[in-house]
């Protein structure tokens, strides 16, 4: 082995290591920036759609009005199950973990709408955008009441469409809105490791479906998608702001990890954590209950000042998601819905220029040794 | 970025590159062996059963005699295959690709038979282990005949368990013993992409399953896996040798790839082609009829005349399954039952040392740029 591949991982994780281009986004900037195809993700929550920030990902330029508005009819199109999948979703267990639901139910629909000439690529994204809130909640509603609801909702975006199913009526304005810029801050991220899944997987010339299952399941860990859930679960451990400190205070002397804090690739802040501390700022005030962000804003505190740590994304993300009344079961399953259109442009990204991504590692096992025949053991 | 890190990959597929540390097995020293755990695979192929070989990998022992009887017999008593994984096979499409089950089976037994304290990695390999085959059998002949099989066939090893639910009847001594060591063969590959795939799944702690979704939907690509399948695509073009040169021949003046030569990690050969043309020849020999054989080594013959390339085991992989009467679709299929024992000894690995694997990219994407607001576009 020589140096220079020695120099590439180790058990490192690949932390820093460059493995491949890409042209969709450059996180952590300065230690703070985030941008997609060159826009900052700040100006994108505050001011496009998510639908327009998907198109961006995966066309590379914004829409212009009649393109955005062609896209969302599109992708509204796209929001029925079909028979074979809604049958699948009934046999999966009423206490399945939401994640494990999606995977089973994208890799199903590429049995039952496998990638071909036709059916190619571009025309998959716009049935997994357009689907996976159905998918997510028709088994939810199946299983919590014995409900088989209509997947289509009138709602032009993937937000009002999610929360109008998930709610069985409209969303407010703010919920969309906050549910929205959620989707547009969660959408990509680089060479993640859900993406990177994603890659790995279609890198063999594997189908689509291949990509997303593998991402799917790749974010479900709790050091990736998963620290949302984990945030919300340590956040409603604690009555009020200042138990929280009690609290957290206790688990940094017990050494314990504290989820929806820091990350690898920003060392400043993570600049999408602004945005959703604001959502759930206004979530909070229009309820009239401003607990969980008060306690949320202590943790916060708590955590720059002890250990000089700032919240992630999926730190606020947790107390807006649970504001807009959201089982916290479905908070990754939301990213799910958002990061396709990062996963599915670097799937269309890794295709493009395809090498076999296929490290080599470093052996530490035992020497050769002489076989033995069983009767000799 | 640094040059240290620019030497990690640009778009060169981490080829030759150190990811991580492994002591389950050695691929390409010298540019042409394997070893298991430091055991020849080439003394394992001929004098061990395959699941000596995944009591090996998994325990980084072989077993002892009586160790070897209790595996086989936890082995076969998880064939069974659950009521609602039944219903959700039945719903697959008759005309989906056998790998695509597989990948949908397996994510959907993480919702049924989810990993837990009490049924942890350990046990979850084992059941993966025996109901793989199961799975396959049972919705191939439900779909292709009608019919519900029985999935516990008697024999002992899973190459029979498979062999016996393909063909409805006991394999004999021969194609028994060929299929065990394929097995053998296919079980472990180092840091191969579906292997790869697992360990960044499973490095953010999602589940045992996540890790081997993400492999299987990997292994299906005709980079990979998928490569047998291809190898059999191209030999059974052929009429006879003559017919085979001429028309490799013309494919290589066609700048073609011929799916079954050369590997990004052997050299000089791949040591597992010699040991499946060995079983190849017998099974010619048993059927008296040599033809796909002999075909097949023609075409060896004039890659390495023409190219200096030599056979992997897919070449001869696919002549010998096709002479055990294992349809082309199942070729891939099959290396997932034995793979499973190289991922899942992988995944405990990265958990027992984890770190999340998430690595850097070069943009080469547009420069920072100023919003404009849907309207002024």
């Amino acid at each position: 082995m020589s140096e220079k591949s020695k120099s590439a991982g180790g058990s490192g994780g690949l932390a820093g290591v460059v493995v491949g281009n890409t042209s969709i986004c450059t996180v952590g900037k300065e230690g703070h920036s985030l941008l997609y195809r060159g826009y900052s993700v700040n100006d994108l929550a505050d001011h496009a759609a998510f639908e327009e920030v998907a198109y961006l990902l995966l066309n590379g330029e914004l829409p212009s009005a009649s393109q955005l508005a062609d896209y969302q009819a599109r992708l509204k199109a796209q929001r029925g199950v079909p028979q074979a999948l809604k049958d699948i979703l009934e046999k999966l267990p009423a206490d399945s973990h939401p994640m494990d639901v999606m995977r089973t139910a994208c890799s199903a629909l590429g049995c039952i709408e496998p990638e071909t000439a036709e059916n190619d690529q571009a025309k998959i994204t716009d049935r997994l955008l357009g689907i996976f809130p159905s998918v997510l909640l028709y088994w939810h509603h199946l299983h919590q009441s014995g409900k088989r609801i209509d997947t289509l909702a009138p709602e032009d975006s993937i937000a009002g469409h999610f929360l109008h199913l998930l709610h069985g009526k409209a969303p407010s304005e703010l919920q969309e809105r906050a549910c929205d810029a959620s989707l547009t801050l969660y959408a990509e991220h680089g060479f993640n490791a859900s993406t990177f899944a994603s890659r790995v997987a279609v890198a063999t010339l594997a189908d689509f479906y291949s990509g997303i299952t593998a991402a799917i399941g790749t974010l479900s860990g709790p050091l990736h998608g998963g620290a949302n859930e984990q945030a919300m679960a340590l956040i409603e451990r604690f009555k009020d702001p200042d138990d929280a400190e009690a609290g957290v205070m206790k688990l940094l002397a017990a050494k314990e990890k504290i989820m929806g804090f820091g990350h690898r690739v920003y060392k400043v802040r993570d600049p999408r954590s602004d945005v959703i501390k604001g959502w759930s700022k206004k979530l909070a005030d229009s309820l009239g209950d401003d607990k969980l962000y008060r306690i949320s804003e202590r943790i916060e505190e708590v955590m720059m000042r002890e250990k000089k740590m700032f919240p992630n994304l999926d730190f606020f993300s947790a107390s807006a998601y649970h504001q807009m009344g959201i089982p916290t079961g479905m908070f990754t399953p939301i990213f799910v819905f958002s990061r396709t259109a990062g996963w599915a442009s670097h799937i269309v990204e890794q295709r493009a220029d395809n090498k076999l991504i296929r490290p080599s590692a470093q052996y530490v096992g035992p020497e050769p040794r002489a076989f033995v025949t069983v009767d000799q053991r």
